[in-house]
């Protein structure tokens, strides 16, 4: 992908062309985040930021105003972003249609995201429902999503994790597993003693998850001594449970680095781009 | 394995062997599930849900008939998948007598708990005693246990801690040993404060599980300041307890991988200097 | 040591000789433990068993004579095991004087031990002050150490983390270092909110203890805004502070794991004991 | 730069530059520390063990007056300390001036904390507000940082974690993101239900935190069925949360161990396959 991309931006024809370099991450492999980019993270964080402390009624008495002044001017900032990705998004593929382009840019998901925080950006003056105005701000807050989309080294974790799926899933299989038939057990045992809690096997999930991620939060345990018993074991298994993702992430880590290292020690010799890594 | 059963499949004679290769995973190696299994994991699962949901006294009331009807239907199904397998396990190894063979299916553990879990599902009414209505939901729940067979990756997973299972079981009786001798500590010096709690050893190791690990419910902790120290150091040494089974796990696995990129990298004919894995 | 102790135990000269092969697992070198010491294991666990359930005050009430006369029994074979290690402990190192090897054996921790625990046993009766009979229960646990000694798997996983101690240690430390910078944070910032739980460092240091090993009570922790900030700041540091342990075993283990499968690779050609890694 | 610097302490002109062999741990590479810096040490975990205990009013009244003389004492011997590495600065670098050097070394972060404990040590006396006593505390426990300095094995740590600084980072960002969209949901869901502890999203990240560590004191935790279902995934998500970066911390010091083997097995000089690592 690096090789094939590495002629293309060498001619930047036009505004538009400059204008794309700076918006996509993607156009500038290798060269880090544009100052475009850059501005956009620093304005998602913010925008987050106080979307996260307007939640709170003491807070968003005290500084309604700024509050809403800065959610105004984030939202017509990220308008204007939203209206330059659309007008470059053309230059990603130029050799098709300029309009088929923009609008294969509109449905991404991405875009769609982009679009609804802008929209709930802008719609924080109205007076909706207290649901809507929590929906709003959730779009606000999945700005944050838009930053995975700037980093070459997110897509590489994901590519390691991935690699290692099966495993992953069998483990969380495996896990689940042991929820039902502890949560089972203790049903059996406790159910009796202390229905409101062990009564159903739903409810005694509840305690069987706040067990095994080693949680415990402390509102359910059991009481009887054969249901601590078991609560034991079900405690030690899940040891295992917490070690066997993080030996398997640890391992995939692990080849990864090597495989990386095998492939730097075996490129000097004849390779034109050595592009690999990055 | 694979390479010698290859030429088994190729000649399916007659009905009960195309049955057989759709039933017993084994039949298909490489080719992964067949329609068949996969619709009857997507049963077992489902059926989970229903017997996991209906032990819920609302939900119960609620959709009491709608429960019934859909466990004497997948009672139903399981009864007939028990029935083919039964009837196809000959294919298993045709050298043997078919009705040996069917024997030794019938009496081996995997049938027996198809079997009981057939009859419970069809035990659904009755009105028997509240535990025989809770073995009987156990009995649907340890079906999951069938989907395990169904994996290959699982036999994989097995036997990759199973290299490791001294490691394993020798760091579970230090950490077993140290959680007695926690349990031993706080039971002297905490005792006499809180004899409810720490007044013998088997009631202290329910903190002392709890403790090392790492769930604290918080419904026993020690209260004097040398039972505090004594924790904080229980506290810090079980760190090592989770550490140790999750370093033995990464270690397996990521010598596993490495043994099976060599495995890979070793195959093809003729290699000079013997550089594999570095 | 193994090549070492080769030719001793070729001829078996005596009945002295036979009592220790059978008494010292060190004697046995790669052929597993001797009936002897596995019944002493057994032994060792049903005493262990009957200590921890004798402190709780329902079963010692019940079953006080059954554990009495088995803690004696138990007390009588120990002392008979004792003896036997005393008298062939001179076959551990034939040239030395009978009396000085007897010596150099009583004096080791482990007899020392062993002597306690025997004393323990056999003072199980005589109405003892309530600590006197808690420090004799803690003996006969201790006797649990006793199996550490039994296995060769355990030395080599000694060996393993003692090649990391340094690491190790300092992760330690640096854990003990945020860990008083923790509670000195929150004992200025909730000091004067809940002088009982942050009033001091020490106090503060319980908190601290439980949230960064993951533990969590829930008996302390911080109401203001701030202290919360500070308390989540440091449990998401807390992470490193077991994931860090947990790293550097797993790289132990697996270097151990490459070294020892390295050394089974290069043994083959010319090499004429191979005795490495077992 | 352990070669380069060899000739360097060879000729010791004067009492100046044996005292600052003494004093600076970089003067003595591959010498462990000097006597002079293992006694301070001794006396920085002496002044902290002291710092740590006066805050608790119990101790502080009864033993006011040792804890008062110890840290005039300790006081004194940091302040000769601090003179004595004034004056040995210059030999630092022996080519520049004297007074620059020692200007630097005033200047150097290190320095001018070590000055603060000095003065906060002689502070002891003198009835200062509370909160100057509890700034004056923590001045001396943050005598404690020192101590890194003197571990060169603390550099190599820094050093293989700086190394899988973005990996680090982005699971950390991931983990935060994660916090924040699972405050955001059970803010959504529970908010009604619990406005004091789910009513705003900085709410329900004491929550979310206390979770994705897998700490749960227990003060805070959902009560209505979706609340507990999503609090279920987010608390299973959360293994992941823990698991990233430890395993990269595995793999990162897997990976310099086996550099450091490959580096000592190369160095030997004419290897002609190349093997090393496999």
């Amino acid at each position: 992908m690096n090789r094939h991309s590495a002629p293309r931006p060498a001619p930047p024809h036009g505004l538009r062309r400059r204008a794309y370099d700076q918006i996509d991450p993607r156009a500038r492999q290798g060269r880090g985040l544009s100052a475009f980019n850059k501005a956009i993270i620093a304005l998602v964080l913010l925008a987050t930021v106080i979307a996260v402390l307007e939640t709170e009624p003491a807070l968003a008495h005290r500084y309604g105003v700024p509050f809403a002044v800065t959610e105004i001017v984030l939202g017509v900032i990220f308008a204007i972003e939203y209206a330059l990705r659309l007008w470059s998004a053309p230059e990603r593929n130029p050799t098709r249609s300029p309009w088929a382009e923009r609008v294969r840019f509109a449905i991404s998901p991405v875009a769609i995201a982009d679009l609804a925080a802008v929209v709930a950006s802008l719609a924080v003056v109205g007076g909706s429902s207290a649901l809507m105005v929590r929906l709003v701000r959730v779009a606000r807050i999945l700005r944050l999503a838009k930053l995975g989309r700037m980093s070459r080294a997110f897509d590489h974790m994901v590519e390691a994790i991935s690699l290692r799926r099966d495993e992953l899933l069998l483990s969380l299989a495996a896990g689940l597993f042991l929820m039902i038939m502890a949560a089972t057990a203790l049903y059996i045992v406790e159910g009796a003693v202390q229905p409101d809690k062990f009564g159903s096997i739903p409810r005694a999930l509840w305690w069987s998850v706040a067990t095994m991620t080693t949680i415990g939060y402390g509102d359910v345990y059991p009481v009887t001594g054969l249901g601590k018993f078991l609560a034991a074991v079900t405690a030690i298994i899940s040891i295992g449970f917490i070690a066997m993702p993080t030996g398997i992430l640890a391992a995939s880590f692990s080849d990864a680095m090597q495989r990386h290292r095998q492939a730097m020690e075996g490129a000097p010799a004849h390779r034109d781009d050595g592009a690999e890594g990055c």
